[in-house]
């Protein structure tokens, strides 16, 4: 049975060509991992270098490179354009320069799907050099390229069901591992000993360090099938006070300093859609200095302050802002009357998810459609603060699911700065 | 302490420029592990959206986008371009729309690198319609781009020593994962019962299915500090018949039937560099029919013939050449005089590896540099017969270094299509 596109995402690809005054949008990958040209396809494949035209009018055809991957190809469902359509023997012999032969590929790929020379949307990632010269070698046959990429993060906003299965599946494998890196830091809050009053946190006889919590945390969430593409942060004492710092795996975690673990998985390669989840919170083994108990209260009334306004048809901004007003009027520096500030509220308030890590809705302050939430967006909600001099970063992030019955956190988890608290938790 | 590009790549590099006639290059890179980004960086960073720009004489600089990555962007040592410097926060006012900020900032790079409006290299994964649109534009400005990703291929060639280590230590899991996954199969086909005869394999009481050595693939390669962004080949009897087929994860293994092992990790995000490794075997639980017998043996010996030539200064293309007389003796169709066949040798001997699962050097008919074996090279070398109607395909798939003593093959495994044979092996 062929795939495909759900009607929606049709429409939405139709009606946003047709603004663009595009006749066709072509997705240039490197594999079946592109973030353009996934959305497209059926439940697997295994590809590298492909090319996917959809039309303005008419399905979606994937143009593949390699005759062996003939039988993944057709389990994709979509019609194809095949190597020996597009040629690509012959394009080895005549134009072996890459940005020659992606142009002969591209050129034939539109043909072979109907699409005359004239204005197209360009899409997917490519290798940057190559892919300019081989548009602007194309130009001067006729063909006109628009910047497609926008466009297919619009279309992929709306999350189809089994997307929105997948990213399920990584928040609850990302939940898991939250709770079990918390009883890990609550074990080692109840030792007494070299660990037990404020200095170094022990665990079964050693030092608990980042590297080892992390260590923990990447075996933890393999067990779970999800991988780790970007990594993750823990980031303790003054490392979280600068919010991308991944932390210093030598580093050992100390009673009475926070610790913010930030995990981003990613479902590993066998599952389809390929997803992202996203999940913060901010740890405390032992008893927090006065200034984090006060920042991480503040952090939970913000993140509350968000929960509440996010409704389809919100702006992202409206919700950055409103974030920003909470903070200052706690006496915290925030973007809104010091943009660039490095202490306070330093950053947005969250990013879309999906097939990328960040994608749309954003939360800055634009104009269009990618800066509204609307129903069937996941994004974070993730405000913090953060004082490097201090010592201290503060964050929580919770995955968020814009339904039909309003607002879902798929990654319910106890809030509270101690770990030994969690475990009370049902 | 600055990080500097080893003396030979920034040779190679200078040189490189100099005869594409350009004063610098640039990469726009969406993550610290873009391929052509990658080989600048020192021991770890955890970055977004970030530009390299090597002019050909001086160090180069790293433009990073955001401010939060301050200290990630310090911890690789090379001079930096801050968010500051690109004025970022002007350019989301002024030029919001995403190729317009893409143009903002190249140019900012490039000006704050010391490098004036000319012609330019330019390299790196980005998204297709918005590097091209970002170029078109600055083209207006005096810009010239040339297309610089084949240049960063050839000058990440000749692997560093810390890459080598990495790719050796992706290649000690790779092996430690086969042998492992060749004994659960010896397991199987030591079952007497359902599975005895010339039937399904049993292990454990239960079918052994493709998926079940998938997922046991999964976790013994993630315990061993390794992940599979591209996912896997387990390509039982016909499915093996075609190169790419991932294989069926409801698939049955059945005695006498061969099963192609192809597994292509990479190191896990904290390992840094982050690096590619390749290996196949083609195992058979029970007595093999004479006809995979043979294929077998004679894929054997194209990669003895392989390897023999395998020298510094040797084309690809040799060795495919070679490889491809070795099969049309023993009476196999090879893509030498049948190009486009399907069944016998269907493919190319081999691929770089790197950063990329499929690199430089290539074993395709070309002229340049990107084709000849050096010494520095990481490549693998896998012969192969299918013949999908007969219900079988075998490849046999080793990963080589040729290192100043000569090929050194990094993947030492039996080669033998009975499982139950391996165990015998010292």
């Amino acid at each position: 049975m062929a795939h495909d596109l759900p009607d929606r995402r049709a429409q939405d690809l139709a009606a946003g060509l047709g603004e663009l005054g595009c006749r066709a949008l072509l997705v240039v990958a490197q594999s079946e991992s592109d973030p353009d040209l996934a959305p497209f396809l059926g439940a697997r494949a295994h590809l590298g270098a492909a090319l996917l035209v959809a039309p303005r009018e008419g399905r979606p055809r994937l143009a593949y490179l390699n005759p062996m991957e003939r039988e993944e190809a057709a389990a994709t469902g979509l019609l194809l354009v095949t190597p020996e359509e597009l040629e690509t023997l012959r394009a080895a012999r005549e134009a072996p320069e890459p940005a020659a032969y992606l142009a002969w590929v591209m050129s034939r790929a539109l043909a072979a799907s109907g699409v005359a020379p004239g204005r197209v949307a360009l899409a997917g990632l490519a290798p940057a050099g190559e892919i300019h010269c081989a548009c602007a070698a194309l130009a001067r046959h006729g063909w006109e390229w628009v910047a497609g990429n926008e466009l297919v993060r619009l279309v992929r906003k709306r999350k189809t069901a089994p997307e929105l299965a997948a990213i399920r599946r990584a928040a609850d494998a990302t939940v898991d591992v939250m709770r079990a890196l918390a009883a890990r830091l609550a074990a080692a809050a109840r030792v007494t000993g070299p660990g037990g009053d404020g200095g170094e946190l022990w665990l079964d006889g050693r030092p608990l360090t980042v590297g080892r919590l992390r260590a923990e945390a990447a075996r933890l969430l393999a067990d779970r099938g999800v991988e780790q593409p970007h990594g993750n942060i823990l980031a303790p004492g003054g490392e979280g006070g600068v919010p991308h710092s991944a932390g210093s795996d030598g580093r050992p975690l100390r009673a009475g300093e926070p610790l913010i673990v930030d995990l981003f998985p990613r479902g590993a390669w066998r599952e389809r859609p390929l997803m992202f989840a996203d999940c913060t919170r901010t740890l405390c083994a032992g008893e927090p200095p006065a200034a984090l108990a006060r920042a991480h209260a503040a952090v939970l009334r913000a993140l509350a302050a968000a929960r509440a306004l996010a409704a389809p048809g919100a702006r992202g901004w409206d919700l950055q802002e409103a974030v920003c007003l909470t903070f200052e009027e706690a006496g915290y520096a925030t973007p809104l009357r010091q943009p660039g500030t490095t202490t306070g509220y330093v950053h947005n308030l969250g990013h879309g998810i999906g097939y990328e890590l960040h994608e749309l809705p954003i939360f800055r302050k634009v104009a269009g459609a990618e800066g509204v939430l609307a129903e069937g967006d996941v994004f974070t909600l993730e405000p913090g603060l953060y004082d490097p001099a201090a010592g201290y970063g503060v964050r929580l992030e919770d995955l968020c699911y814009l339904g039909p019955d309003g607002l879902e956190i798929l990654t319910p988890l106890p809030y509270d700065l101690d770990p030994r608290r969690w475990t009370l938790d049902p």
